[in-house]
């Protein structure tokens, strides 16, 4: 019996033992309150600094949401946060990033922590109520002007809840720069709806986006094609990327919207820069064409990701997770002002 | 500059920017409470689950503590909690102890997550008061009748609290079995009282143990073998364990004391059968050794702690990350009654 | 889409495109009879050569059976048979076994290759007619006297087909060694009659074996022990292993039956022994205890296996390799005379 | 004693002993004869679907070819074929090519298996009758209309009896693509004129090829060169690469003989690409480097191989067989029609 | 107690228990001198030879430093120069460069082998003696006409001690190009300064270059780009790549000063390409690129080096060291003539 | 052309060049007493420092012996005494030995450094001079009492002038312990009669050894044990390991001859202990078997060797190296007195 699947089969045998349905409920509601205590609390220490040191117009905050059970294949993302976290200070390299920005400035970037998710999933709490758990701590991190949230997954069904926070909170919908080598928009993926590989359909349907660019894609099926078709997606495929490499380099998004949300899936680079993933797809962007296209796009960005990092398959030296932590890295300039 | 010391050079930033002290203090007392509320909340639920089910005598709960940075050599253990789970359930193997326990009964087996350590270090929260934390959420989890914590490391400086915490809770000293490559019993290590080298000195400082047995030695100083005599400590070294196995594997402790409390460090075992620790020394004991000497424990064991797995030490397919849940089911099996 | 399921995916599409299920059965039935005939002629060949040389009256001959999808966990083992001959005559040791038989002697060690298990499969075949080409391949083998087979796994499910020909040919049951971590004596594990841990259940169930002794055994449900009570099976279990190890060391099988068959799982060793099999389960034998459980036992050995060497989990300079091939040597030096 | 030179002795000691050696040649034959009416039912049954489904012109059968002996360093490449299966069909990518074929269609892909090198060596079958073999197994499928063979080695050695067969069965040369980091053109490499690093000279001499473009080409020899140019090869090498571009991505071959072979040594790549190969050899080819030449070239590929890797070499999640994999499904969707 | 810190420690203790300085002193001074005779005797003979075979202008000899202490990070490079060697001379690949040189020709490559660092270290011997030590080696080199020699490191302080050796004994300053992720410009780090990250800084200082030209720059601070301004240096940074490339692939140096050095820190390649590294600093050149940028380059290179090679991170099937060691072969070809 | 058989093939050109072979041989000359010399000075400051402290009687000295090339298989000890010297210090463990020795008093411990082998040869110097100096330095570091020398391979070839040196220098032969997998007395391994199959036939021929016992031994041909008889060897084979424990673990060595000669081959461990080793051998002793039988070891140890770690094979953590460092240590305290 695999992990995903202990917790169901341990709140029905609590229930076949006839243990109140009452008791567990309140209990549920009671943990899913201190939860989101605890978010609200981080997020308002590192708002009320940043607020009493003065001249900020935007600054990152990482929350980590280590998810992993919604994959179709590898389960490792749920532990990525803690080990990003680790590869951004790490004492091989220095806090400074590719344009300049001082990352040990609190102003520049600062760190509410993770949600609880392996405890919440454990007190039998539902994918429903997670998923909006996700969505409430994102908005408790927007709560604090102005930390922005840069989302630490996790697998890609996290994006879904973010965006659809962030667009709820902004009071309208952003446009999306989604680096990534699948689409992530099929229906449903083996009947999960909230699935990494569906995250995108439920973005879309939901209105939380207006233009959505897919770029480095090169797994999809028909299903992905017609999906993108349907929701007027832009899809930019690896295997016309030589020709498209122009555009993609000179972007400038969010105009007429709420601004701009960036999700970076870590297998949009070639697994050769990017090795620790779960879906190993040859044939992907080098990671200077990743920074090409975010260091030249004009855009605001309210809120950005990081997902798929899988650190149970890292096992070159740690590479990866000092690939995932430059990326975040240099959202963070990006995105504080 | 690396993980450890940025936190201190930050909050000394925000200090020299003349962020009023009361808003910092403020805040952390708040993100403190919160922790606190939401151990006590999942600890609550769990316990109440158990009473209404009943019949239960003694029912083990996990408490993970994710805390590597006063390990002297390398910060890995903070990554080992969730690592140590997923192997529980792994589907590898199935949820029966060896001797015939079913893990899957939560009459046997709970978890109250995690304490968030990072989170609470990231505030600025010293480690005078991190520990007092780390005591606190234990009492938590004993306040919940009939749960008894098993707290997953981190490395073995949290020892020391969670032992302060089991004997305060009980209200007398407990006999302690130790199983451990290092007698853990220097003054201090570097300057650091709180080291992973120094528990063991701290925990019989403060009267929490009575008796305590320490099995699997060998890397020992002169320092190490003067504070085992100041401090009446049972040191049985790998030097003899061919002589003392007899002893090891007929042990009957806690009689007259409040109970027995055991601390298994993974590097007790050779590396050869958990090499992912961050501490290599050769000539330890066998998994079926530990085994053996569990098994034949005759005890009633309050509490108890699996420390230092270094899962970026764990390269081998897996196995520590196996060795060291193997290690907690079996320790389930023995406290849950 | 995974591996295991292709087959059956393609053989309903093509049913559905109306392909005339005469046209398939027909291929197939060709397909299986040529299978055969292959197997036929490599053994007879060395039988012809045996038979030539003279003076032999047993003689081990290698069938390697590269299947791996009834395996619950990975379908490595599938891999398995081409890496064991390779670390066979790895440079690095030398021909000799531990007490002084030549393998490069023909009249010692022979090879008639592997049913090809993947090209049946793939011609749409189902379980029940591979379980039977394995049955008759094995046959092939034990027709050409003084051939006797020791098959190359392959998972566990294997044992079950090779067991019942070797019965079937000798006309009546054998006593069996079966060394491993697992008892593999549930009635059907998912579903699977087939599964590799069950196939002890077919044998018992087909009165295929007299006595079985397990061995190593550390991982195992009530289920496991009540199927092992309801078919006599003798139970070792290594909980008890040091009280047990004189007798297993002086075990003397065969008497009033066909023969002895061993079955040696390589998982039955420590993962510090073996880390490269698909279940990591700690506390098992060393490779010392084996050898010394195989070389002290009396018995004519009428055939055997080594199985669940995974070669996808071999990771540490192809050690477990180099130990099955040791474990197939040693039989080898068993058998033959 | 190393696995490649344990055959001739084994039969030289046959011969010394004094067995008949009409006994031993009646047999081989015995054996070369079964193993190719098992290859020939194989494609026969498969030919028989396709012909029964209809509309299919052109349809890629895999051969596998696991032969290792012929490398010049390691002779891993000998386990490719199951290895490179099992990433086709692995779950963690879909089963549709990057211009949208679909492969679990079996119009698309089928599979034939593996020539039975390794039983058919052991047997004391020589080179010369091994090629011939596989040459003869390469004419079945393609007897078989509409199934054209993409072979999956092995080493390099085994492309030339392939276009042997190719050159032969269909009545004159072709014209290769050849994507390696070597020319692989030697005369002859120390005194073995099948070595993988001589089959283009075998082929040249052979008549089998009109034109040779080799590409990727970064380790040669003033040999090597001098070959080139006695044979008329084009040798594209990758210190002119950027230069080659445009002309490599636009290529139309075949016109005016029978077709085009292509064949790519995974070593083409850039070792970060691909690091599981025998031979690193740093400033490769990008895996979309080879995607742009293969999607754009204009031609009708009658035959096709991938060659070279090794698994041995693998270390890092299996990435260089996902690479393998993916030349194979692009090739096969460039084939198939 | 780490390695790098026992030496002082240890000749403490001896001064502390009156051991006379003068025969500490005296003994150091023969261990000196000692070594430096070894590495004259070395080069001596190797340029005698080639001055007795004639017709050489300039050619490449090696010559060791391994030196790690100096790394902020990790001291794996002081492991480097054997493993650079073997892989020079590794069967997988032949002896010609890319543009045809025969190593195997002494006329192109000869070795002196490597100053005994460790061992002057462990005599008590500092740092300041110790680079002097390192640049009267390389003079010793060059003393012997026609060698030239290439340094095989060892940390990036190395340059500092050979660029002084080379300028004075070539009697004025030379051209640098310095291909490297970091500048190593800083006026020293944590105190010391021959840091690795100082040695730019020192060599500028002491005028021993005219032109510095930096490429592949991507984890620079404020004061590395400060430093650049101030000692006039080229910065390269790979956020304009793209746009320098041309400039870069077409580069003369040396004119009007005594000739040119080229320093490669291995880390200039992105780590896809050269994993085995301290520091992982993703977006950097690729293999091509650097070898675009050597064999374009006009120049009279007088001496080079090749440092921070990493064998303890060279985990990908010795990857790096091929990598490594393909640096040197192309440099030698470009150095010898 | 691989590493090994490059020297012969440059010297060779350089005759057939007609390079003075006078000139040829004055140079050599003068490399081999540089080289001897600078050993000399290492060796004297020691001395000089031990004798000045005074109150010592034996004191061990490493002395590294970096040579391969005699190895049947692979190469990688050549690599390890840098890294064995490193795992000593590592500060992952602390100075002392299990039986209370401080490893940081120079009396204790101290070190000589590396025999410049790749150098020697590299110069043209054949075995058989280079066994001479080998066996010369041993002799230079005796030279100066009270330094023992406990010499660091090094494949096992190494051994032979090892003890004959020291026996040469003591005046009369030794007793040896020489744990191994393998008993290394073969006439001669493939034509080489310096060998590391052969080094212990060479010592017994030249009756260096007065009684030779090997323990460990697992891999033993039938020459292996005639030759065991014809030199009277005592052979303590695994098989019979449980039986021997009690005499190994009681050992009394050396009396009436000039003392004892410990050899430790790394692989007399199991492979599950060390598997960085060139030859795995499954089936071999604990790393608490060894130590028990040295801690118990009744002798007065002149000096000893640890050879055959091969850190090319060292994949796991370095475990292997703190093996190998910690045989090291284990036996310096046994020596130093």
């Amino acid at each position: 019996m695999g992990h995903g699947t202990k917790w169901m089969h341990y709140w029905k045998q609590l229930s076949a033992a006839n243990v109140p349905a009452a008791l567990i409920e309140k209990g549920q509601n009671r943990v899913i309150d201190a939860s989101l205590t605890l978010i609200r609390e981080r997020a308002k220490l590192k708002g009320e600094l940043l607020r009493s040191l003065g001249g900020v117009k935007a600054s990152t905050s990482l929350l980590g949401v280590p998810l992993g059970h919604n994959s179709s294949f590898l389960q490792g993302p749920a532990f990525a946060p803690p080990r990003i976290r680790e590869a951004i200070w790490c004492g091989s390299t220095n806090s400074t990033t590719e344009e300049g920005k001082e990352l040990n400035d609190p102003r520049v970037l600062t760190d509410v922590g993770d949600v609880p998710i392996q405890e919440i999933r454990d007190c039998g709490i539902d994918d429903d109520r997670l998923m909006n758990i996700i969505s409430d701590s994102v908005k408790l991190v927007m709560e604090e002007d102005p930390l922005r949230p840069l989302v630490l997954g996790g697998d890609h069904s996290i994006s879904f809840p973010v965006v659809r926070a962030v667009s709820e909170k902004l009071g309208g919908p952003v446009d999306i720069l989604h680096l990534d080598a699948h689409p992530d928009i099929y229906d449903a993926f083996e009947g999960n709806k909230y699935s990494h590989a569906s995250s995108f359909a439920r973005i879309m349907e939901g209105g939380y986006a207006r233009r959505l660019l897919q770029v480095g894609i090169r797994s999809i099926t028909r299903e992905g094609r017609e999906q993108g078709k349907r929701f007027g997606v832009e899809q930019y495929e690896m295997r016309t990327f030589s020709r498209d490499r122009h555009i993609l380099e000179n972007l400038k998004l969010g105009e007429g919207v709420k601004g701009v949300y960036v999700s970076v899936d870590v297998d949009c680079l070639d697994p050769a820069f990017a090795p620790g993933v779960s879906h190993i797809e040859p044939g992907g962007l080098s990671f200077r064409d990743v920074l090409n296209i975010l260091h030249n796009l004009q855009a605001d960005i309210v809120a950005a990701d990081v997902v798929e990092f899988n650190p149970q398959r890292d096992t070159v030296d740690g590479m990866t997770a000092m690939v995932a932590a430059k990326l975040v890295r240099e959202l963070t300039a990006k995105i504080s002002r």
